[in-house]
């Protein structure tokens, strides 16, 4: 795939000091898989303008080897299904799926076939699945009451699935949303830290973007000189933002929720509030310690950070910077796109 | 409708000392509504034996009337939707819905349907809508793979909701549940509390009952001699809750979840130990202040209750007593019931 | 010490079905401490009928080895130091106390001047200590204005720490407390669990016993026959429970919240409704897994219980059993006690 | 009282786009007291560079006149005292003192010292009293381990409360502190909030900061050219900060957890990332609805905000603005200081 359009550090705007990972995307995080799956076309009576996307946490049956996992949320004005059971147990055994507000339910319904068909134990001979799906309200540029989306639209994102840079912008789940005024959606970033025995631990961050009035947008963070910037839409500061945060240290659910609060500092340092209408919710995940479904032991070992090493202190910090930057990245990659009604949503770099 | 079998009270078993609404009800609190779809049918490769529970919190518009609401997480191993933004807003503005787990996409999607033709505004001129959607795993009698509920089941049920005393037991979402090793499923009470002015405060419950094994169950709590129980199955202790509190007390979303925390004394006081694989879940609303969708002041006035006074702790304990009370209610009305690989649930009266 | 009164099992009231360990005491958790300080006597102006209890989590320097712990608030009308740091860290670090509501401050101090004495570091080279004080309104029986504890009296309580089975009842912090109008305070349990490799995990519980009005204690759950019963105080509900659990098996911080949220089932089994007025908090700690306040090394191991293990479930069990026993232990030790105001409390079995 | 030097507005840094209130300060908020106790001087064995600060809510009796509140834990290695019952009860009914570490029992005692003997009634015939204590390390600069501040010394920073302008800096529980490597302490800020009927909402801020890396601090955000700064400590992030938020904007509990969740936006924005070994901890209240302790009615009206009125979030801005200049003023107004050892912590803007 042909990248769109430059990464914000290719603009020349760094944001903060830890090295990034080797691609800057969530797949610097060894193992996780990413898919996207988008829809772009007339309706009967409106403009599908949306989409699905899929992260992995690892390539092998999520069901079977789940991760330990967490969620936070930051603002809860928001639809996300299968928090309750993450933070009761502190694992997520699913595919994570982000699409539109209206879509979660088929979206759910499309990643239970994907898991039924897997596991063909679930429900039968085993217990239930839980599914974790966010979402944002693309309603600007989406016909979002006609539901388009499908469960095979859904599978089609999870079979998408790969270990590649992510594509990002105005796609899979990202293709309508809209962030402070101009057009967001899919954008991710990585940090690399390095322990003193020579050992590294990766953090990346995808997000989904859908927030942010223009008077929040701190120009001149990110901007020193005037450009002359396209007109942006009269939006309200009410939208979402999900944040999927994924990392290699090996943290237990309780750590892992507290790097996870620490994305609401890359949030805050954007421009955003909060805002009231807003689903800002966090949802991550380790990838070291996994946790067999069955298992004839009563007992499982797992190696954590200790907290007190000033490691724990430098994922705080990538957890903030990652987040500000995948923000960042999904501005810088989203290009100009027209919706429904014929509303255009600009991009922020067209004509800057 | 003709009762299938007795309450619990008229078998002579009485819970707690405060007082039952006309009905030992939910729909005791004014304007409660209830409507069950019932699924009890031969499937292509297996047996359809569930089906959907409706709870309106009044008769009109939810959406641009919306309740004060709370929910409260006894266990959390559940797939309950919509439980995020309940607890950040203290709101209900849909139906409350229950089904069996793999349901809960169809049945969420169907709702959304409804609310979206009630309401053409909302994802067009005005924001979206979160459905609230519990559910508990009837896998044992139903064959809960092949997900048969429909948003159209979904829609017939809330279009039978009405202020009629619910009919419980194998029925709605109840028909394919188990508690204790026993036939359970839907059943409900209340408690009628008077102030010291002649005013009156009613609160009622409606459970979903999915729990416990048979060890647990206090058998000498409830029964006086040793009559001779049909053989339960040997079902081990995981399993769910649903529990709808519904008042009409004026409280707080936080007042309110003080309340719904006492549900839990109720379920324990039947023998559940909370167990780990179980979803044991409170949603609760009060209809005694409603909350308009728009509104052109800024301000909102409400009365709530005292905390110091004793009706906050006739509360707790009507709380306490309903949950208790619902559950056994929903043992005392089940029947015998045959679902998939003709597996058979006994009603715990059956032969007693 | 030569024990009071007969222990509830001695009554022949049995609570449960799980075996309780050796001494059906906290202590049966190996290592842990309980040490009392009782105050009796006449003040200035009224009457010193209070204490202090200190609970070693194990023999060694706790600061140097911290236990995994955390806190489960039932009901927060209570004034329980150091949970804050408890659930950021899942860890304690200093002996638990127990005193009465307004001692909080000169046991808080006594407790961190003695930790002081041991640890030159601290506050120093080394960062500050988190000290856990919990506490209950003995101010029928106490004149509890006068504050007439001192951090001496404290320190006395700390060294007067064994591993000896507890006396309980009126003694330390429960000399003046009081139990649904009869004469409470501190009563103590244990259960000892096997898992199928011959180990066995112990779980151990004291409580500070000071909530309750009589018409809400279910004596017919505990006496078959009608005794009769000396006249109880006209007591609201309102009141405060202490819980301390311990265990040795091995849980993580978020395992451990889960079994000490069950304390709630036994408490509401006695009757409890959890009253309004009422500071209602569990403290539980781990022995299985200890935290070094320094280490070299960035990794800590360590290991947990499988949560699928009907381990689990038995832990559950366990934890609503002994705060029941110990609740009841409670009543069954405590001696009729005079205090301030020539007050007079009965015990629950004077006349019995 | 004369200014030591300027707040960080006159160094023509402007934080955030809402106005400030008539004194840019807590005492903006009506009624709302402020009082310090300062103590500078040489112990038998180090130096005492501590002291006690004193919010009142209101010039009346806080025990009699409650105050809607609530607190919120951004970072919890914090030993804040009375937290579980504001989250439980949703109001303050005490001053709000910030002190050092150690120094919460005597800054608790004293103040209970002080409430008893305001009100008679406690702890005689009516309840107990809830007093909320927060806390950061001073100990580079003071010797902690010391506990030089006494009961007395907090009743007199209670009695020095006034509705004057505070002063900022190193005084009264911000003597010691130290902030990102500088001199930091006391700050204050306020916002003033306009609504279309004329009416305004006051949103005030002080922070006792004690956080932050020299690495973290964001120079470029604040200054413009390279000045020479002073050389900064090498002083570890961790640290803490206790964030007091005021309004006079009318928010249930509810609505007020809310708007402090945002305090740490602006925490963030200074560069801190919420470190490790930091209690950063926020309490809130609102002064537009007072609860009396007593009352004969069963019911309480109160007035709150519409919450999708576009003025909550300006709430929220102002909440991350305001917390981010008393942060900047608490280093614009600290002067150098010398401290135990001869340490010497310089001003930011000493040379600069």
């Amino acid at each position: 795939m042909e990248r769109k359009a430059l990464k914000i550090r290719e603009r020349g705007i760094i944001i903060g000091s830890i090295p990034t990972g080797e691609n800057n995307c969530l797949i610097d995080v060894p193992g996780v898989r990413v898919g996207h799956k988008t829809i772009d076309e007339k309706t009967e009576t409106g403009y599908a303008c949306t989409g699905v996307t899929a992260i992995l946490p690892h390539g092998g049956n999520l069901f079977k080897e789940k991760v330990v996992a967490t969620s936070y949320v930051i603002n809860g004005f928001g639809k996300t299904t299968g928090l309750v059971q993450v933070n009761e147990l502190g694992q997520i055994e699913s595919p994570i799926m982000l699409t539109n507000t209206f879509s979660v339910p088929a979206v759910t319904q499309g990643t239970l076939q994907y898991m039924l068909q897997e596991n063909k134990d679930i429900g039968d001979t085993t217990g239930t699945i839980n599914i974790v799906t966010g979402e944002c309200n693309d309603g600007l540029l989406n016909s979002i009451r006609e539901m388009v989306i499908t469960p095979k639209d859904t599978i089609e994102a999870i079979l998408n699935a790969s270990t590649n840079p992510v594509e990002e912008g105005a796609v899979g789940a990202g293709k309508g949303m809209v962030c402070f005024g101009y057009k967001g959606g899919i954008g991710t970033s990585s940090r690399k830290l390095s322990v003193n025995d020579g050992r590294f631990f990766h953090v990346g961050c995808l997000v989904l973007s859908n927030f942010g009035g223009k008077p929040e947008f701190p120009f001149n963070r990110y901007f020193k000189n005037n450009l002359h910037y396209p007109l942006e839409l009269d939006k309200a500061a009410d939208g979402s933002i999900i944040i999927v945060l994924a990392t290699d240290a090996p943290l237990s659910d309780r750590q892992l929720h507290r790097v996870a609060k620490r994305c609401g500092i890359g949030l805050g340092r954007t421009g955003s509030h909060y805002s009231h209408g807003s689903g800002d919710i966090v949802i991550a995940f380790s990838t070291a310690n996994t946790i067999k479904h069955k298992q004839s032991s009563y007992l499982h070992t797992m190696k954590t950070l200790r907290e007190d090493h000033s490691i724990m202190n430098e994922l705080f910090a990538a957890a903030a910077e990652v987040t500000e930057e995948a923000i960042m990245n999904s501005l810088s990659q989203a290009e100009t796109t027209v919706g429904r009604n014929e509303t255009v949503v600009h991009s922020l770099f067209d004509l800057a």
